[in-house]
């Protein structure tokens, strides 16, 4: 405890990830790894501000918040930074219409969203959907554009189901990136301005945070 | 006519691709590229040897050279090199049993391979084979491996068929690579062991052939 007391000296605020860190997925959701409930709720009772921070793309917002909730963590929608809205604001900015390559659960994420004629593609977690015919359509897109966009809300190798370990986008988007010649642009972890936002969100500076 | 008078002076061996210069693909099989039914005719009349040397994996060796004689083409099954026969061979010399992530249409060419208690994936273009499930499944038969064994078969970006552009498998091999931290090794063109065979069974020297 006194080397994390040590660590801790002028800590502000705590970015908690959740899939892999307070629960593992399974196919009814997810079950909580043994101690994260307790955890979350003694940082809650800290005079540490707490935010969650998410690569979470096969569920939406409200239904991955009800889900842990269900399961007994202290949380609330207000509270989790994810990369839909995130990249929902980087669309709008720059006039991007998007094919989406995403899992359905997501889609009413970008409802607020032009779609028609699209300039850029938006890949995310989308696991049964990344059928060939939807990879191939993604790539056409990509193939027809002057100047390609690729934007990827996370850039996983995989995670950890209960199932066993499970492909995440980032090898999807490794596939279109060799395909097409083209650069993902990542929105979500590992990305700074992610973090950034996250943070600025919560009133913290970089170095008075931990994750 | 002069500059081909120059290239072809010494060479005693054509090497020619199918997919993208004899025919595009289509749904029903292929359509000629005009003037290949003539060419390939005329370099048969000629002193040249010929051979076929194709990355082709969505169709058997049977039906693919059916499918060329039907369009024309003077072409039988001992004149072409495809990439299946020879990742058994090299299968069955190094004591691998395949996972197999390919196409339904050339699992025959695997019918004497054993591909119990699986030590190495084998990927080829398995086209709407590609699905998550499957492609997830190689994931972990590689992620299991202490020494994870990846043979592709190709690893062409896209090919284009008169529908347009399609996937090829490099795209997956990417994705595979990316997610298990591995290296494939090509069998089939660009290998320079796959063109090497090719030329053996032609008896001609590299400095000899044409492609």
């Amino acid at each position: 405890m006194a080397v994390w007391g040590e660590r801790l000296a002028g800590v502000r605020g705590v970015l908690l990830d959740i899939s892999g860190v307070l629960v593992d997925s399974c196919a009814g959701g997810g079950v909580p790894i043994p101690g994260s409930v307790e955890a979350v709720a003694r940082l809650k009772q800290s005079q540490l501000k707490v935010r969650f921070c998410t690569n979470e793309t096969q569920k939406s917002l409200g239904k991955l918040v009800g889900l842990l909730q269900q399961l007994g963590f202290d949380i609330s929608e207000k509270e989790v930074t994810s990369p839909g809205p995130a990249a929902c604001q980087i669309l709008k900015e720059r006039g991007l219409r998007p094919h989406l390559l995403i899992h359905d659960e997501i889609r009413s994420e970008f409802d607020k969203i032009d779609t028609s004629n699209p300039n850029c593609v938006v890949i995310a977690d989308a696991g049964d959907y990344f059928s060939y015919k939807n990879m191939n359509k993604a790539f056409q897109v990509l193939m027809e554009l002057e100047n390609p966009v690729l934007i990827s809300l996370g850039k996983g190798r995989y995670y950890k189901a209960t199932s066993g370990l499970m492909l995440d986008v980032g090898a999807y988007v490794k596939a279109l990136e060799y395909a097409c010649g083209v650069e993902a642009e990542v929105v979500g972890k590992p990305s700074p301005e992610f973090f950034q936002n996250a943070l600025q969100v919560m009133g913290v500076e970089a170095h008075q945070a931990q994750r």
